[in-house]
């Protein structure tokens, strides 16, 4: 497998460690967001990737975009070690907190949108800073209470192993450590998040251990 | 089951089309995002779900929240009919269409981001409706190409059946038409979105036809 990737993207990120927990090699095809007006915005890369967004994972037969399909599709394809629960309820409490960060947190600091305030709206740094840490609060506040709430959060967020969750969670953090937001709010978060950096897998991972890492 | 729902929430949307494809009633509990200040910003909204949006579904022992895991849950709890095709790249050719809207617009558009550009970074209207026109058309131009390309579009996003992309696609034209967004750039789009119209689990769903429509 090929993944386009960033060294930065947190939905690059997510699919690394998915690869890495269930141990499958995979060829990294750096794509520099930031240098010469960004490689992802170029037409090679339009053509692989409509979206202009990484990652992209090449398997054979066919191109996945989108980092929770790729997620989805890793585990039906590749089913152990596995990355979701077996019981619908379960699954379904795993992809919500996956999606707390793929939909309600993420996809506002994307650096397309930082851009956008920055560029278009004239938004400062200051301010630009603070929206970044207010929807990463918003949605670290309501994944630390579905957190909490649940005896089924154990080492991990879903029990004693890793799941999607815990591939959406990690690279969040990794994120809102950038911004200087405090996990002391997020015991749960910042628990977790301590036990799966301890792991080989999402050691591997991390952005600095990319060969694109600057 | 019951659903926690609002007229115009595009997420909520999603969720009422796919319990209506798959024959699944439900009790709908409106949740005015709008009214005294918002009802999902109170205390008993947010014990139910700790996001404080919509739609929460209640089933047999659980509660679920974000629409993608609920589409997931009712999927693998009522299989029939189904609304993922069965090989792995088509459903993961399906899961990115639906995250294209899920994680690429929809997110930029909603009530609570809309909110904050006003209130706290003093955006005015026009540059708040021409916020949401981009990303909308941003996310539209990747769709477009993404069925374009693809001769497993048909009738519907993938095939002569629709699946979870067209439950996703479906809500966000409507809230694109509300932007006045033309849909001439995009001709799979509108004419699945009208191929989608006329069937009716769409036309149960639809903002205007809920008890809580205005």
């Amino acid at each position: 497998m090929k993944l386009y990737t960033y060294f930065r993207s947190s939905a690059a990120y997510r699919v690394r460690i998915a690869l890495n927990l269930k141990g499958l090699p995979y060829e990294a095809l750096p794509v520099h967001l930031l240098k010469d007006g960004g490689a992802h915005l170029k037409d090679d890369y339009r053509a692989v990737n409509p979206s202009a967004l990484v990652p992209t994972l090449q398997d054979e037969g066919g191109t996945l975009t989108q980092s929770m399909a790729i997620l989805e599709y890793l585990e039906e394809t590749h089913p152990a070690p596995p990355l979701l629960p077996s019981a619908p309820l379960e699954r379904a409490r795993v992809r919500a907190l996956a999606q707390v960060v793929a939909c309600d947190i993420h996809p506002l600091n994307n650096l397309r949108v930082l851009r956008y305030l920055v560029r278009t709206l004239g938004i400062g740094d200051e301010a630009k800073n603070n929206w970044c840490r207010h929807w990463i609060c918003e949605g670290f506040g309501a994944f630390e209470v579905l957190l909490a709430r649940d005896p089924v959060a154990g080492r991990f967020c879903h029990g004693d192993a890793p799941t999607f969750a815990d591939c959406f969670l990690v690279p969040q953090v990794y994120n809102a450590q950038r911004y200087d937001v405090k996990l002391d709010l997020y015991p749960h978060i910042a628990r977790i998040h301590d036990a799966c950096a301890a792991l080989p897998a999402f050691i591997a991972a991390h952005p600095a251990q990319q060969p694109d890492a600057q």
